[in-house]
């Protein structure tokens, strides 16, 4: 296993859970990125702090995907780190949800996470585009892959219509919409930019889904790292606007 | 063709367009509905009016299905008309857009139409939900239909994340994103109502659609309601929590 080779990355949600095991999981690959752009929403925290120290490839970055300006003052600071090399790939990680039933569901909720996990991923993929463009031309007539230029958007398999995983264990519909949303999302922006050589995927990390039957059980955050950064690795040109999950395997919408 | 057999009808959206083109619909059909229930942004607009004029069957409704208590308000009303026998089919027409480009997406478009696309058909169904269930329950043994009790939530194909409907046509982020958001919807409202006896299925009318190729291309008003109401006549159980077309053809999410 050859691992993913990327310059550089941008990594939403380093704040704790799967976006603290990516940033992990990245480091620990054979040949890490030159820069790791960990944002977070608290770039004090301790945990993200711990996992960069030592390492000066990575950049901690205050980054609240909801917030335009805080989305440009990121891409201020990335631009001035890769230059023209441009970024490499964008992981839109950052996520939030609302446990919640048919009985229970709110408008509050609905419009919050869809915020967060829909809009947030458009407004940071809108505005990385031109050094992800850059990262594309830089990378000259490579074929489309993680390593050249690509938005990997972490979904998850809750957001699969066709699929309606863990009905019974959590409805949470404010999620299930976002990430549905989110998927369309992805194939528009696989549609857009992929003339540009921009690949994009959504990715479901398998963790957040509880456990049901054989097979299709809880993963550990270690095992679902592996899996994504091992897809990552191995995705391409004939994957731009597809849904997959930690596992390798390919999901319906 | 026997016709759409139906005792009450609430239609959201029927201040013009799809919306009052299914009222003209629903009045024209062989065994019209004894309740027909014309929920309207502006319960005195004109062409409403012209269209209801003489149906005593017909009762024009003040609805902002961003409004809470404009839903409640409704709520009372309808269950004053229809008793004990409750509400057979309740119909989410009402639907918003914001004419954009990936480079002119804003964050204020996504919210906007996702609170009316998907929000909307959200609480409108949670608030009709006890009526529905009493028409469901009225109808006692018969199969899954909408002349028992169902929810048909009027979707797009520019919402199926598979087929990525006139891309270099329109690209409406903020709308395709809204629409696949109902599809999930109709799913979670499928399994969760289902149960209760309740049909949920989502239909694209098709006249929304540009020009395309060869038999995907533009649909009359007159051609995509008789689709519609064909259509609607003909779902039964197996179809619940499916995306069809005005053709009367199963779509993919």
């Amino acid at each position: 296993m050859e691992g993913l080779r990327v310059g550089s990355v941008l990594l939403t949600g380093c704040d704790g859970g799967l976006g603290l095991g990516l940033l992990k999981g990245l480091l620990e690959q054979p040949s890490p990125p030159r820069h790791i752009f960990a944002a977070c929403l608290d770039p004090q925290g301790k945990a993200v702090n711990e996992v960069a120290l030592g390492f000066p490839n990575v950049m901690i970055l205050p980054l609240d995907v909801t917030d335009p300006n805080s989305i440009k003052a990121a891409v201020r600071k990335v631009q001035t780190e890769v230059r023209s090399a441009g970024l490499n790939l964008l992981i839109n990680n950052t996520g939030t949800t609302r446990r919640s039933t048919f009985a229970t569901e709110t408008a509050e909720n609905m419009s919050l996470v869809y915020t967060t996990n829909t809009i947030g991923p458009l407004q940071t993929s809108q505005a990385f585009l031109p050094l992800l463009k850059k990262a594309a031309e830089a990378e000259g007539q490579r074929e489309m892959s993680c390593s050249r230029a690509a938005i990997i958007n972490i979904s998850s398999i809750l957001g699969s219509i066709e699929v309606a995983e863990a009905w019974e264990e959590r409805q949470d519909i404010c999620y299930r919409c976002s990430k549905a949303a989110l998927n369309m999302l992805t194939k528009c922006l696989a549609l857009e930019y992929g003339s540009s050589g921009i690949l994009c995927v959504s990715v479901d990390p398998g963790h957040v889904t509880p456990p049901l039957e054989q097979g299709m059980g809880p993963v550990t955050l270690e095992e679902s790292v592996r899996g994504v950064l091992q897809l990552l690795a191995q995705l391409s040109a004939t994957n731009n606007g597809t849904f997959w999950d930690w596992r390798g395997q390919r999901l319906p919408w």
